[in-house]
C-alpha cells in the first residue's frame, strides 16, 4: 500500500497547497486600511463576479456602504467584472509641503495607502490598479491605466463609480449639468431632489441640464447622526468634469461624466489616470472646511520659476455694467459687427463704460488706496454682439475700442504702481481663443499686463462639447499653462469647477464657477448662499466671488426693487470666508469713497496666509474664520450669518499668549439687516489677547469682521480690553 | 351726367394704373440673361407661392430646368417661399487680369449679370439676393445676405438649391461623404447610381459616407444629346462643401450641405454670401477643361506681396514609404508614444526612412537634376501610433526624430541650392495643428522652409466635425492666410476639395483632395482615373497627383502583383495633363537614373504657365494638351488614354507661325501597355512648325509626352521633319 499512501500523501498535500491559495485568495480580494488617526477605515472587495468595491466607515459609522466601481467602454471590452487581485501594496506618507500661496503656509500630507492591481485574465491579462489614500479627513482614490499590450487607447463609455450613502442626508445641491456651475444651491434630504430639480433649474446663460437625476460636485452632506460629507473630484486633468447621478431611493450616488460633441466620455492612452474621487468627512462641520486633503491629492507645482506668482487685490470697471445703468461693455450702438469692422465708423452709444479717461480715474483711486490692479472689461472690440450667436470670431483680444488708448493707459497705470489686469471673453469660442492665444499673451506682455479674466460665456465652440468635458478640461489647462509661460496670472470664468489644479498650476489665482456677487445685481442671492459655497465651490480652489458692494440697495441707481441681499459688514467678513488669493473690490469707487472707515478693512486685509483657523462653521447657517497674514503679525477675522441673526463665538487662541493686540471690530449696527439698514454698522477698537473671545452680534443677513494689529503702545494707549 | 363720367374715367384710369403695376410685376418676376456669345441663356422666375427659380439653356437646349432655390433656416423662418421681387439689376464686365501663375498668362473674366433681389413681406421685408453671372463657358450664382434689421445671425438647416437636369446622364461620380474625396471613379447612367453605389463606397480612411443618395462636386456629366455639364462651386468660403442629393428617377439634383459636430449646416451673420455655384456647360469637352469659370467667381489675391510665390518641382522622401518595405515613417518600435516622451529612448526599428543621411542623398540628387526642393515625411516624432485612435496631441511639429538633424540638413540643402519641403501631418486633429501653428511657422522660418505639404488623415477634431464642414473649410483658409504671413507655400492633404481659392490665396499651391498615386500602391488606380480627373478634381484646381512613377511593376521591390497601372510614359504626360505649380516627381531617385532620357522630361517641363490649349478630350477616355512656358520659347504637350490604346492627334498651331522648332517625342513602344512592358519607350526628335500634326500612338494605359524647344541651327541640323 506505499504507493497509495504516497498517493494520498500527494493528494492530500496537494489540497492543502489548493485551500492555501485559495484561503490566500480569499484574503486578498478584501483588504482595509485605516486613516492615520485611526478615525477612518476602508476596505476594498472583490465582490461576485470580480466587482470591485470599496466602503468607507468613520468613528465605525458606516459613510459609503459597499460601492462599485468600473467602467463601460466603448471601443474595448468593459472593466466591471471579471476581475481578479493581481498584487495589494500599503505605503503610508506623512510629510509636508508648501504652497506657493494660500490658506496655510505649511501644509501636513499624511496619508495610508491601498494601491491594488486587478486583472482581467479573460482580457489577455489586462490590468488596472486603483489606488486609495486615506487621510485623517477622508478618502482619495483614483484608477490606474498602466501601459500594458493590451490597452494602449480607450474611449470611455460611463465611469461606474458608486457612492452609497446610507440614509437620506441632507444635502446642499445644484442640478447636475454639462455646462454652468452657476445655479442657485437648495437644501433638502436627497430624496426631496425629485421633486425639487424642476425648480432648481433656473435659467442660465449655456446651460445644458442633465436629463437624468443628477446633482453638481461639490456636494456638501449631513447625515441624521451628525456627519458631514464631502464628495468631489481632484486633479482634473485630461478627463471630463463629473456629476453624480443620484437614487433618491437607494440613496445611492454614481458618476456621471461629461459627454463631449459625439458622447464619449474620454479618449484615453495609457499610462494613465482618472482624477482622484475624494470623499471628506467628519462629525465637525469646521474639519470640512480646514481640509486640505484635495490640495494633498494634486501634484506639485509644475513650474520651477514661482516668483513672479503673487496674490493681487484689484478694483475694476465692471460693477457698473451691472447696476449704475450708466455704462455698457459695448462701445457701438450697431448690433451686428465682425472684427474686420472699421470701429471708428460706428456710432457711440455714449454710454462705453472702458474709456481711458474712465480706466485714469480707477487706476488713480487704486494707486491711493494701494490695489494692486484694475480690472478693464469691455476695452476690446466685439462687444456689440458678443452673446447668443454662437459666433466663433466674436474677439481678437488685441484691439481696443477707438476711445480706449491701450498704451496711454499702460503708461498712466505704470507711472501710478498698478497693473492693468487684462480681460478675455471668450464667448464660448475656446478654438478662437487658442488660435489666437499667442498673439493674445504677446500683446498682453508688450503692454505690461501680468494677469487676466477669462470668460466662457456662451454655448462651447468646438460646437457640441460642453464647458466640463475633457476637451474643455484640457482647454483650461492649456490656457493656464500657457500664460505661465508669459508669466502670466488667470482667473477664469465660467470655466469648470476647481479641482485643487492650483497646486500645481499656482499662476491659475481663482475661477468663477459658481454663482457669484454678479447674481446680486439679477435677482440676488439668497442670504444662507455664502454659507454654503464654503462647503461646495470653495472645496476645490479659490473663487473670484469679486464682494465688497457697500451700496447693496441698487434702488440708489435708479429706482426698483434690486438689493444685494447682505448687509454691508457682510461685505467685509467676505475677504476671510471666501478664501482666495485675488480678492476684488468689486463696487464702484464713489461707494468706497463713501465709507472710508469700512473701507479700511478691505484695504487692510491680507491675501495670503501663514495659518488659518476655522472657528464655528453650519452649511447653510454660519462660517466664522480666522487667519494670520503671511510672514505678518496681523490677524484677521470674518464671520457671516444666512438670513437669522446669530451671535459670532470669535476665539482669538491663536494668539500668541501673553501678548496684547488691537482689534477693529466692524460690525452690523443693532437695527441692520440684509434688507433694512445694511449699511448701518459699527467699527469699534479694542485690546485682544489670546484668551479673549468675542461675543459678537451678527444681523440677519450680516456678519462680522475683525482685523487683529499689534499697534504701537501709542495706539494701544486709552483702548478698553474687549 | 359730367360727374359719372369723370368717376368712370378715374375709374378707368386707376384700372389701367393698376394692370400696368400687375404686368411690371409679372414682367419682373421672370427675367432672362444670355450669355456675351449669346449661347448660353438662364431665366430666372418666381414660381407659385413666390419661390424662386432659375433653368439654364446652351445653344436653346435645356440643360437645367426649371429648378428651386432656397433655404431652411434652423433659427428663423425659411427662404423657401413667399418671396416678391423687389428689384433686378444687370451689368457686363468683360476685363481680363492675370493669375500669380497658372495655366494662362492672361484670364478674360467676360459675364452678363443679373442681380434678384427679393423680399418676403411676410417677414418684415427681410431680403436676400441671388447674384447670377453667366460666361460663354457657364453659370456661376450665389445668394447674398445683406446687412439688415430683420437678418443678423443665422443658421443654416439646409441649402435647397436645386439641379434639375434634363436626362439621365451618363456622370462620373464618387460617393457623396463629408469627409473623404478619395473614392475612385463610377461611370454610369444617373439611373444606374443607386445600383452601383454600394460598390462604389469602397472603404477609404475616416469616411463618412451620406446616408441618403448623394455624390460629390466637382461632378461631370454628358447628355446623351452630347452636352457636357460640370457641376461644382467657387469661392468655399466660411461655408460647408456641397454634396449633390441625386433623384435617380427625375434626374433632379440638389445641394446637401455637410453638417457640423451638432447636425448644423452653416453659422451665417450678414453682410454675407454663399459659394458660388457653378454649371460649366459646352458641346465640346475640351471647353469644359479650358473653361476658367471658376477662378473668374473668385476674388483677387487678397495678399499685396506674392513674389515669394513660386512654382515648386520636388521629390520626396516619400515613396518609398509604400513600395520600398524597407522604411517607415515611425522611427521606433513602440506603438504607444506621447509627445513627451524620451524618443531616444525608443527602440529603432532600423527601418525610419526620414534620416539625416537619406535627407542628403535625396538633397545631392535633387541639386544634380535642379530640383526645387526635397519633401521630408517621417521627420518628427509622433509616428509610431499616429493614426486611428482619435487622438489630439499626436504631432508637435517641431521636433525632430533622434536620427534627423533639422539643423545639418538644412545647412545641407542650403549649401546646394535647395530647399526642404516641411511636412505637417495632423492625423485629422486640426484644434492641435491651430494651437500650434505659429509655433510651427515660425520653426519653418527659423530653419529655412519655405512649403509645407500638411495633411488630415483620420478623423477630424473638433470631434464630431467633419472634413468638409464648415469649420474645417475655415480651418484650411485660416493655415494658408496664416502660412502667408510666413511667406509659406501649402500643400493640403485630405482637405475639401479646391473651388479656385488658389487665385485669392496664391500659396495655396495645391492639395489632394482625390484619389492618387499613393493608391497606386495600394491597390491601383484604374486606367481611366487620370482622363476623369481633369473633369472632376482639377476643375476646382491643382492637385499634387504626384505623378512621375517610372518602375511601375511594384514587385520589383518585394515580389507581389502590385504595379502602376500606366505605362511610364504616361506618367510623363501627367506634368501636363493634370495642371499644378508643384509637381512632384514621385518615384525613388535610383529609378530615375536608370532611366535618364524619360528622366529629362520631368526635368524640362515647366510649372507655370503663358497660355494653355487643351487640344483633344473626352472624360473617361483622354486628354491631350498643350502648353507655353512661362516667359520661354518652350511648349510642352502631354496626352493621356485609358485602358484602351489610340492614336492622339497633337497639333503644334499653337507655335508662332514660320519657325521651326525641336520636338522631342517621348512615347509608348510599340508592344508596350500599363500591363506588359510599360517601361517599353521611345524618344525621339524631329522639327515641328505650326502646321505639324503629330499622329501618335497610345499604348493601352499609355500616353505620350512632348517637349519643344527652339534649338540652335547646329542642334535642329540633321533632324527630320515630323
Amino acid at each position: 500500500m506505499q504507493q497509495n499512501a504516497n498517493l494520498t500523501d500527494r493528494l492530500s498535500r496537494r489540497l492543502s497547497l489548493f485551500l492555501f491559495l485559495f484561503l490566500i485568495t480569499v484574503l486578498v480580494q478584501a483588504q482595509t486600511i485605516t486613516s492615520p488617526d485611526k478615525n477612518l477605515s476602508m476596505t476594498f472587495e472583490l465582490a461576485a463576479n470580480g466587482v470591485p468595491t470599496y466602503q468607507l466607515t468613520y468613528k465605525k459609522k458606516p459613510v459609503i456602504k459597499q460601492s462599485k466601481m468600473g467602467f463601460e467602454m466603448k471601443d474595448v471590452p468593459s472593466m466591471m467584472n471579471d476581475f481578479t487581485v493581481a498584487k495589494t501594496e500599503q505605503n503610508s506618507v506623512n510629510d509636508t509641503w508648501e504652497p506657493v500661496w494660500g490658506e496655510q503656509k505649511t501644509i501636513r500630507n499624511n496619508y495610508n495607502e491601498l494601491l491594488v492591481t486587478l486583472n482581467q485574465k479573460e482580457h489577455k491579462d489586462r490590468h488596472i490598479r486603483i489606488r486609495f489614500r486615506l487621510f485623517n479627513d477622508g478618502l482619495g482614490f483614483r484608477y490606474e491605466f498602466p501601459q500594458q499590450p493590451e490597452l494602449k487607447y480607450f474611449i470611455i463609455k460611463e465611469e461606474h463609480t458608486e457612492f452609497n450613502l446610507t440614509g437620506d442626508h441632507k444635502i446642499f445641491w445644484i442640478p447636475g449639468d454639462y455646462d454652468t456651475n452657476e445655479y442657485a444651491y437648495t437644501t433638502s434630504q436627497i430624496s426631496q431632489i425629485p421633486g425639487l430639480m424642476e425648480k432648481a433649474t433656473i435659467d442660465v446663460h449655456a446651460q445644458h441640464p442633465i436629463k437624468t437625476l443628477a446633482v453638481q460636485t461639490p456636494s456638501m452632506m449631513k447625515s441624521s447622526d451628525g456627519l458631514y460629507i464631502n464628495i468631489h473630484e481632484a486633479a482634473l486633468l485630461n478627463y471630463p468634469a463629473m456629476n453624480l447621478n443620484v437614487d433618491p431611493k437607494t440613496f445611492k450616488f454614481s458618476t456621471h461624466l461629461t459627454p463631449d460633441a459625439v458622447g464619449n466620455k474620454g479618449y484615453m492612452q495609457t499610462d494613465t489616470q482618472t482624477p482622484w474621487r475624494t470623499i471628506v468627512v467628519s462629525d465637525k462641520a469646521t474639519d470640512i472646511l480646514a481640509s486640505k486633503l484635495i490640495l494633498n491629492l494634486n501634484e506639485p507645482t509644475a513650474y520651477e520659476d514661482v516668483s513672479w506668482i503673487k496674490p493681487v487685490k484689484y478694483i475694476g470697471i465692471w460693477w457698473e455694467y451691472f447696476v449704475a445703468g450708466k455704462s455698457t461693455w459695448a462701445y457701438g450702438k450697431e448690433t451686428n459687427v465682425k472684427l474686420t469692422d472699421d470701429y471708428t465708423k460706428l456710432t457711440p452709444s455714449g454710454r462705453h463704460g472702458a474709456t481711458t479717461e474712465n480706466a485714469k480715474k480707477h487706476i488713480d483711486f487704486a494707486a491711493e488706496h494701494g490695489f494692486d490692479a484694475v480690472l478693464i472689461e469691455g476695452w476690446n472690440i466685439g462687444w456689440e454682439d458678443w452673446f447668443g450667436n454662437w459666433k466663433e470670431e466674436v474677439f481678437d483680444f488685441v484691439t481696443a475700442y477707438p476711445d480706449f488708448d491701450v498704451k496711454e493707459v499702460q503708461k498712466y497705470a505704470e507711472s501710478k504702481g498698478v497693473r492693468v489686469m487684462m480681460h478675455h471673453e471668450t464667448s464660448g469660442a475656446a478654438t478662437n481663443y487658442e488660435r489666437r492665444l499667442h498673439e493674445a499673451f504677446q500683446f498682453m506682455q508688450d503692454h505690461g499686463y501680468n494677469s487676466v479674466k477669462t470668460g466662457y460665456v456662451g454655448k462651447i465652440i468646438p460646437r457640441g462639447e460642453h464647458h466640463d468635458g475633457q476637451w474643455m478640461v484640457n482647454h483650461y489647462n492649456y490656457v493656464a499653462n500657457t500664460a505661465a509661460k508669459y508669466k502670466i496670472m488667470i482667473n477664469s470664468h465660467e470655466a469648470v469647477r476647481p479641482t485643487g489644479l492650483h497646486r500645481t498650476f499656482p499662476n491659475w489665482l481663482a475661477q468663477e464657477s459658481a454663482r457669484g456677487t454678479e447674481f446680486e445685481a439679477m435677482g440676488g442671492l439668497a442670504p444662507d448662499h455664502a454659507t454654503i459655497l464654503p462647503f461646495t465651490r470653495l472645496m476645490g480652489g479659490p473663487m473670484d466671488y469679486t464682494p465688497g458692494i457697500f451700496q447693496t440697495d441698487l434702488s440708489y441707481y435708479h429706482g426698483g426693487e434690486q438689493r444685494v441681499n447682505t448687509t454691508l459688514v457682510k461685505q467685509l467678513a467676505y475677504y476671510v470666508t471666501m478664501y482666495s488669493p485675488l480678492q476684488m473690490a468689486a463696487d464702484i469707487p464713489d461707494n468706497y469713497t463713501r465709507f472710508p472707515d469700512a473701507f479700511q478693512f478691505i484695504k487692510d486685509v491680507a491675501l495670503d496666509w501663514d495659518d488659518t483657523w476655522v472657528l464655528e462653521a453650519e452649511p447653510g447657517d454660519y462660517v466664522t474664520i480666522a487667519r494670520k497674514a503671511k510672514g505678518k503679525n496681523e490677524w484677521y477675522v470674518g464671520g457671516i450669518t444666512d438670513e437669522n441673526t446669530r451671535t459670532a463665538n470669535v476665539r482669538f487662541d491663536y494668539l500668541p499668549k501673553g501678548k496684547t493686540y488691537i482689534a477693529t471690530i466692524y460690525a452690523d449696527a443693532k437695527d441692520a439687516s440684509w434688507n433694512k439698514n445694511p449699511q448701518k454698522y459699527t467699527v469699534r477698537k479694542v485690546l485682544v489677547n489670546s484668551k479673549s473671545v468675542l461675543k459678537q452680534q451678527l444681523a440677519p443677513g450680516g456678519g462680522v469682521a475683525v482685523s487683529v494689529k499689534e499697534g504701537s503702545k501709542q495706539e494701544q494707549k486709552g483702548l478698553k480690553k474687549l
